[in-house]
């Protein structure tokens, strides 16, 4: 397999482009902006689904499925909520299909079968799921619910990235209901909390997690919490958010229930959600000019063995090595792979598995046979080590968290190094052009001033990061007096 | 919790839809036809995805994903399978929404956001797989291409009925490509066997393995293999189809390999599928006046421990024994919750565990405490028995396995009851109206005899039977000869 990836300095985004074609993850559809997601990428996701389902479970949440469909009714009456979503609807009207007397063989949209009320696909789910929490809500002892769907939603986006942002994607939301505000708050940092748990450990992602600015805010959310990621170009990536809806929807679909004295009240909300859009952030965050880079955590296969050999017998013997490391690591909960195939010579199996971002490479040939050894290649800094089969596995073993961890560092330094003190707008400017990443500086909270720079450097504030001590200053573009500072960057 | 449940016999579906929402399995929504999947209807769900995501693995099989919209063109393109769904699709013509002038507050369908060619939300994705697997395909090496998708599907019935039959529905559908007819052959009846296997083995539902006639077959197959169940009515369900579609959407979509002798041949293709339908299906197989009877393999909770308490006291030393029963029961893979709740009554528990179907109940109260014993309650037949806690780990896994096992066998021989053997008109329409289930009666395999039958009796020809020996005779209908007995019946 020739890779001919365009490397990363030459052009970020074509490498990334290729890249995702290239390692089998996705490919654009037929439908402008719909991708598919190839077994290879459904795999990966398929892995990241699993931890967060286990996280959402560990932490009381249930799953669920609300229709695809919203009735425009339904979907007007929260009204913020509607308005930020409206440009990007797609909206079925008609229920069938007739032939074309026009066209022998060809169909067309039946005139005759218009729905009377127009369904908007869903780009959220909170109107049809709140709509239905007020039937499921009288009393405080209905409360919480707390709910998480996977499901399929659609953003009518004019510009489309595989992964990035296409018009369908595959997300999950939760949507919690609760009596108090307290536990509302509570409920949407906590969910923030899982997600920065489960992108640093789990994806080997460092983020950070702050708070949205108003005009970065969910449309229909009181407050937005974020985790931001930040690309090797210097581009920042929202990773999840978290919204704290106070009682938007509750008021909007009428949704009361009974306090514990008899009274009615509102009922306070949450929503919060990632979507395919990860995949994204974990092949800029990790991956090189030799293709992907999977942490041991997310690879669908940790380990794949390549067997080097001239004739038959030699396939055999390492075949049957093959098949006793195999076990052994399987029995240690290590995913492990044999590629036999006979139409691949070794060399064009290590470019695939390169370019794939599998962790661990071992090969075999005659002379390791003889040794009692194996090569061992690391994908992540794609050094080799001979290692002696009898201490393989605990080997391997240590070598995978070894991965996982060193992939987290380096993205860690990355980060760390491309978080930027700035005091003046002049060094801000410089540095959001020339060197990217996060710049931080002190912002005078007004949302003329965040839309003046957004023109000025196409910089937008990521967030208002929480867990940092607070600093008083002057904001960098209009000198006013702020309380703290925030993250700049230029955004995906 | 009162159940107030329609009696069986005074009206089955009313007794159905009832159930449905009151075990908290579903739900209708705002959207004509569509339903809110409840946590504990997902739960089963759940586990449903889970084992069978696992048996076609292990069959060879990888997910993927497929755009949710199918545009026009692609829909049309293989005629038999447009045709078929062309009736039944939504279709999304607009992909923005505007504020309303003339209504404020309110939204309407942005005339200028009209597209071009308007997309079909998948009834199926046949079109826009054979679509992919276009370029997927080059040579035989590229084959065989084994592919599963998880996804939601609309298909706009006019009569809809929760999980049974509605516009939205959950399912799974394979797609598979080949060199050769007989691996496309062996590929559909052994997915057929698999569905067959999980059906009967996991939902503990009695099938029957068969090939749909020409007029049940689906739009665009040369063959489809069925699973058919019979319901506690007299009702027939078909429970999963997989077909054989030959080259028809190989020709649609113009996808050839080269073989390996160089030359170009038509890929031969199947397509599989089992949906929510199943939880319709499980529903009226096992459950009864009291409501839901699930099979251990699928319930959500296989074990629920009520304590029987008057005093804080002895509830505090039910909970410490409960905790120790839990650990031994989960430590053997059995799910055990425990019902501690101080707002309901142990008789309200009881009626709520029945009617949600929990396989077994165990009940601790203060002479259980005295004597080193429990009650267990078997939710099947409806039996108690006082058991040693010494034993009782081994006594409860042993009792879920013969729960499992005498579920289906109660379902087997209700089953073998109704399928009557009959060789005269007048018997045949007797049984139908009578007595229900499955007729077996020889048929002259024409079409018109199936629709004249159909207009006479309202029962069709589930399937004709595979793996039973071959019997010549008479048409029941016509007097014409037949070459081997098929089922009929009024379906689902």
């Amino acid at each position: 397999m020739s890779k001919n990836l365009t490397k990363r300095e030459v052009d970020y985004s074509k490498w990334y482009n290729e890249l995702v074609v290239k390692a089998d993850l996705a490919e654009n559809s037929a439908v402008r902006g719909c991708m598919v997601i190839k077994p290879y990428g459904y795999a990966i996701w398929e892995k990241m689904q699993a931890e967060l389902d286990k996280m959402f479970k560990e932490t009381g949440h249930q799953n669920a499925y609300f229709p695809l469909f919203v009735p425009k009714g339904l979907f007007e009456t929260e009204e913020k909520n509607a308005e930020g979503f409206a440009k990007e609807c797609a909206v079925v009207t008609h229920y069938r299909l007739e032939n074309d007397p026009e066209n022998p063989g060809k169909l067309r949209v039946d005139p005759k079968a218009k729905l009377e009320e127009e369904l908007v696909v869903r780009p959220t789910s909170e109107a049809v799921i709140w709509n239905t929490y007020k039937n499921w809500i009288q009393s405080y002892r209905d409360l919480p619910i707390l709910i998480n769907q996977w499901a399929n939603v659609v953003r009518w986006e004019m510009r489309t990235r595989l992964f990035l942002r296409t018009a369908e994607f595959l997300w999950q939301e939760g949507h919690t209901a609760h009596s108090t505000k307290q536990e509302a708050l509570d409920e949407t940092i906590q969910m923030n909390r899982v997600y920065a748990d489960f992108v640093e450990n789990f994806m080997a992602i460092p983020v950070i997690q702050g708070l949205k600015t108003e005009s970065e805010r969910f449309a229909g959310a009181e407050e937005t919490y974020c985790i931001e990621a930040l690309m090797q170009d210097g581009k920042a990536l929202q990773a999840g958010t978290s919204h704290f809806l106070g009682q938007n929807f509750a008021k909007a679909f009428d949704v009361k229930f009974a306090n514990n004295e008899g009274g009615q009240e509102y009922v306070w909300a949450t929503s919060w959600g990632v979507s395919t859009r990860l995949m994204g952030a974990l092949i800029m965050t990790h991956s090189d000019d030799q293709g992907l880079v999977l942490p041991p955590n997310l690879a669908p296969n940790q380990v794949v063995i390549v067997p080097i050999y001239k004739n038959e017998d030699q396939f055999d013997e390492i075949y049957k090595l093959s098949n006793k490391i195999m076990t052994s690591l399987r029995s240690n909960g290590v995913s492990v792979k044999f590629d036999g195939r006979k139409t691949h010579r070794p060399g064009a199996k290590f470019a695939q598995h390169e370019l794939q971002g599998v962790p661990l490479r071992i090969a075999i040939g005659p002379k390791d046979l003889e040794n009692g050894t194996v090569e061992v290649a690391r994908r992540d800094n794609l050094t080799k080590t001979v290692m002696n089969i009898s201490d393989l596995e605990i080997n391997i073993v240590k070598l995978l968290e070894t991965i996982q961890n060193d992939i987290y560092n380096k993205a860690l330094d990355f980060r760390d190094n491309h978080i930027t003190k700035v005091d003046d707008f002049k060094s801000f400017k410089k540095v959001i052009e020339e060197k990217g990443g996060f710049v931080s500086a002190h912002w005078d909270g007004k949302p003329e001033t965040e839309q003046k720079i957004k023109e000025l450097t196409k910089a937008t504030i990521r967030c208002v990061p929480i867990d940092v001590v607070k600093e008083k200053g002057y904001c960098v573009y209009s000198g006013s007096p702020s309380n703290n500072r925030v993250l700049f960057a230029k955004a995906y």
